[in-house]
């Protein structure tokens, strides 16, 4: 495992941080089905209404990201004007449950889309702003909502489509964390960010068997890059393969010569219990490895039992209009790695 | 006029790069249209095909993009594995138009959405990157299209609507930009990140509107945080407010002790001809700003016409969805202080 005095670029695609930016606090607001689910003892708040007493799915997706940056702020103890930046963005056309969750908080912002990877981008850009020496603290936020991405990518909720075993379920619920350029029990000490891959799998149904050669590409370019075996990590956690993807993963990783069988888990795995909550392969969405790391993973490490943990959200690059004009599903992967200060 | 020895935060909501990154080479692909108009002429390449031999005009943005980013990258004598990071993002939902156009260039990647005001975070995030040590070259894009806007936010061009004088024609074209972290006669000397600014304004067809009161506070917030004058101003250069977006920038601006009358002007109104190209207020999209940039505006930089100039490219952030569930529009834009080294 590379040891460095100086921030700087690392390998082909990674930046290690000698100095490296921590994790204040976060927060994570979560569903009912996510409050049902294995891990649903970790979320700061579950709320029972799917809208969150709004008028829409998508004002309330706004409501879920807007309540975990503003729980993760007092948490802090801080302000949105003590925000340099804020870093966010969700699954919606145009980022709108975003938009409309951060737009009173009066904070410079840069919206981003990888979609179910994106709090990933959100942490690296966030971590590469503060190790930078562009601002002492930053927040960075994703979220997603069952019912809004249902009715973007796939049928209306009413249509009551089958849904085959590959599919995923859709998280509801947002997490958001607020980053330190020198505080934080919980560090970054890397990132390694990811190319688009694309394998041409074409099964929107499928999102797994799309995004895992992106977390395979990624995972492999960070070992690589931070001489690392799998043994030196206490898990590698991809965002939302699910079980069909994770198979993937494990054989492509495999033939190039890691295995992570033991490290690997995914949030959209571990999130929900597919024989008692009907979810298919396993939760999905940017919310799925937002809050699994704002609320179970970094419980985990501030418990001591991780010290090392590789977080790699996934994404599926596809829109409707992409999907039914025949384009491929290509995936990408950005990996963070975490550790205890 | 801030003058300072090292890179850093400056006042609220900026960034000073006392060593400044710089352009290497960029490039313009526009539509038929835009070649028409009163800039036609300074675009690397005009293409006549709205759907550039592609079977969509989603497709066709992409190839845009694709060949922007090429063109550039020819110019600077580089290949895309010289690039550590790529940045760009468009306005179709879940950017659709950005991955299909670089997903072959194998170049990690950070998909960003600024609805038209991308190319202005694309550059910001590009230049905190080289300035931060993290890269030596970086690319980044943005594009939009006629047809693939119009699909996405209004409504089917075979219904031919009728369009109010507020309203604005989207851009069909692509810039690219390869950036270096010590190179290029036309350097990034800082950056005024946006916060999101909402009137109210519930007009999809007055964008201008929309947007100008966000234009307004990166402009005002920019000269109190670099101690500047607009006289210190060559030009500065709005992103797509167009006529009635102007009237309002310039009013709010003078309401809050600047007039910028002499320096202001606006993609969008420079773009075409109303008269005779039937654009209404102006042009708009994200490919406006980023074509005007790498057509027109270095040209005159580099000419010696121009030597330094602010480029604050603006973003209406709203989705059909967001639009039609009563939710207003509100903007944001990102300043980026353009100059010759």
């Amino acid at each position: 495992m590379v040891n460095k005095k100086e921030n700087g670029p690392l390998g082909k695609q990674s930046i290690y941080y000698a100095n490296a930016p921590g994790l204040v606090s976060w927060a994570s607001i979560a569903g009912k089905k996510e409050g049902e689910g294995p891990l649903g003892g970790y979320f700061d708040q579950v709320i029972e209404d799917a809208a969150f007493g709004q008028d829409t799915w998508e004002e309330g997706e706004s409501e879920f990201m807007e309540q975990a940056c503003k729980t993760a702020l007092k948490k802090a103890n801080l302000q949105p004007n003590d925000m340099r930046y804020l870093y966010g963005g969700d699954l919606l056309g145009q980022l709108i449950a975003t938009t409309f969750a951060v737009k009173d908080m009066d904070i410079p912002f840069f919206g981003i889309y990888g979609a179910c990877s994106t709090v990933g981008e959100a942490l690296s850009m966030a971590s590469m702003t503060l190790a930078g020496g562009y601002a002492d603290y930053v927040l960075a936020t994703a979220s997603s909502h069952f019912g809004g991405a249902e009715k973007t990518f796939r049928f209306p909720l009413e249509y009551a489509n089958q849904r085959p075993v590959s599919s995923t379920w859709t998280v509801t619920g947002s997490g958001a964390f607020v980053l330190s350029a020198t505080k934080g029990d919980i560090i970054i000490r890397g990132i390694t960010t990811g190319k688009i891959v694309d394998y041409g799998v074409k099964d929107s149904l499928n999102m797994g068997a799309c995004m895992a050669p992106a977390a395979a590409s990624t995972i492999y370019q960070h070992l690589q890059d931070f001489s690392a075996t799998p043994e030196d990590y206490d898990r590698i956690f991809t965002g939302d393969l699910g079980k069909v993807g994770q198979e993937i993963l494990l054989n492509l990783l495999e033939e190039n010569g890691y295995d992570i069988q033991k490290q690997h888990r995914d949030c959209g795995i571990e999130i929900f219990d597919p024989d008692t909550q009907n979810t298919g392969c396993g939760g999905s969405g940017c919310g799925c490895s937002a809050i699994t790391l704002a609320g179970y993973i970094t419980k985990q490490m501030l418990e001591g039992n991780w010290k090392r943990v590789l977080f790699v959200p996934t994404g599926a690059l596809l829109s409707t209009v992409s999907y039914n004009e025949g384009q491929p599903i290509p995936g990408i992967a950005h990996a963070i790695l975490f550790e205890l200060r």
